[in-house]
């Protein structure tokens, strides 16, 4: 099965590079960070910044699950970095470098693959990350990405899930459900005049900037849908959250949508914003701090004794949702 | 085209464990190291060992491209480790920590995963590696499977591909051509009574475990054939290398597949067998060092001033080579 090629005159085409790594130094090397060895190695090398603590996480994106066929080449490697330098944001760390391997269906254009990489690029400089390093190979299937992403923290300083106490209130950066009516948007299901829909299921915003440790209990970034992620730091932090409907966030752009708009602020994946436990006394700090980073905060709920994740409609009674949030596995 | 799946009743059920996040609960967790916070988390946070560099390296492995839909589950995810864990010993890098990212085909069952896991697991304890995070999600295509692996080293003692020098010698560990072989045997092509090939074809044997750095100049683990990846030491050494074919290592189930055995372990992938520049002052220090680990090593070549591989024959001619390694990419 595996695809054997031939690669020219071994008696001394050997040294040439083979396909695959000239095609890998064209396009990647670009990106590389110095400790990534030019890409040339088998692996890379770093020092740990001295006396932080590592803080590493992976996530895969597959074609026709999280991104569309038709989506332009160079967001698709952003989205899946963004999305991983969000999960940086939730734990208050960070990034400083990621690793990507990249799964090529059959007949891709080399054209798109630059367009992929120099997405990848800007977004380095935007975030100030290097590239360590990675594989690439085929595929029968759709295009598939994993990356991994490195930070660093204080030691202990990490942000955790399971840190709430009763009587936290529950944040949210930015605005809700975006990313899902961008979806939408490009599925024609809904208009998208402004472009701002599309714009943000394509580029999330990791929300990094904001120094959280000291100010907030706990922290998880909406990948799957605010009640679906809200309920990760109500188990992991053993409480019950309220949230209340009327304060989500909205954009403009979403409001214009109607009704859908809460919907998918409350169930829609892609918003990559973060979700703060916030103790009451330091809810002016977080504030503050919001300002600072520019980045808008909104009170949405309350944690206290009990389980469960509760939204709570305008008429102050709870609204039964059919489907709290995304999965990823399509089966099982 | 994400797909939306109902997970029960949202005005309370988002604090139960979703299909997705359960499912990898109930066969990751096992895995989980103490640094991975139970996978319940958006990262792992681990403290590097004092004084001591990180080597870190990613390689993807696709169905139908590195291994058969027919492989055992048990050997799948060990394959794609242990070849993580050839660029760690090609480093001389001491593997601590690995993350994994799987994207599912529909229709795979829940066994083939338990079992997948035990494999993993095994293997675990017998490298002593703990899983420090990832992502499971869906595919339209073949399962495809990303791993990153960390290992530590003393700082500046990490072996690269560039350090050989003219006058050195090329040793090789263990035998070659075993996994192309046993390829070739899972599709009936060749005779394997033994069951040697197919195991080296599904478990690769990672050389870890001897002290290289200080004695060997320059090193690589043969994943895409012996011809190719002594090209990169070549190249990236800005040398070139002659090899004898008639000292090739093969072993005795390679030997009685015929001639074929020869091509396998010149052109083959799937060797994960390290190749070592060694200084001719160090060869002595080598083979004590290979015993003492337990580790096969054949003297099979000589780097000098030039560039390219050739293979010299028995009758001390070059060998044209039709294919001399493998190439992941399909295309471009």
């Amino acid at each position: 099965m595996t695809k054997r090629r031939p690669e020219g005159d071994g008696s001394s085409g050997a040294t040439d590079l083979p396909r695959e790594f000239s095609f890998i130094r064209r396009h990647f090397r670009q990106l590389a960070a110095r400790e990534a060895l030019d890409l040339t190695d088998d692996a890379a090398v770093f020092a740990p910044p001295p006396g932080r603590e590592i803080v590493i996480a992976a996530d895969a994106m597959v074609e026709n699950v999280h991104f569309l066929p038709g989506d332009p080449p160079s967001t698709i490697g952003r989205k899946l970095l963004r999305a991983n330098l969000s999960d940086m944001a939730a734990m208050a760390a960070i990034p400083f470098a990621w690793l990507l391997t990249v799964a090529l269906p059959a007949g891709f254009e080399e054209a798109w693959f630059a367009e992929f990489c120099t997405g990848l690029a800007e977004d380095q400089r935007l975030f100030g990350v290097g590239l360590l390093g990675g594989d690439t190979t085929s595929t029968t299937g759709p295009l598939a990405l994993s990356l991994t992403i490195l930070g660093h923290c204080a030691p202990g300083q990490a942000l955790l899930r399971s840190g709430a106490a009763e009587g936290d209130s529950l944040w949210v950066t930015g605005t809700l459900g975006d990313g899902a009516l961008g979806l939408r948007a490009l599925r024609g299901e809904i208009a998208d005049p402004t472009g701002w829909l599309t714009e943000r299921y394509h580029l999330p915003r990791p929300r990094l900037g904001m120094a959280l440790a000291g100010v907030t209990s706990a922290a998880i970034d909406i990948s799957d849908g605010l009640v679906q992620d809200a309920g990760h730091l109500a188990r992991e932090s053993g409480l019950a959250l309220r949230i209340e409907a009327a304060r989500l966030p909205l954009s403009d752009a979403a409001r214009a949508a109607g009704d859908t708009a809460v919907d998918a602020a409350l169930c829609g994946g892609d918003d990559y914003e973060l979700l703060l436990a916030v103790p009451p006394e330091k809810e002016a700090e977080l504030q503050r701090e919001a300002e600072r980073a520019g980045v808008a905060v909104t009170r949405i709920g309350m944690f206290s004794s009990g389980s469960g994740v509760t939204v709570y409609g305008p008429d102050n009674r709870p609204m039964v949702l059919q489907n709290p949030g995304w999965s990823h596995i399509g089966n099982a």
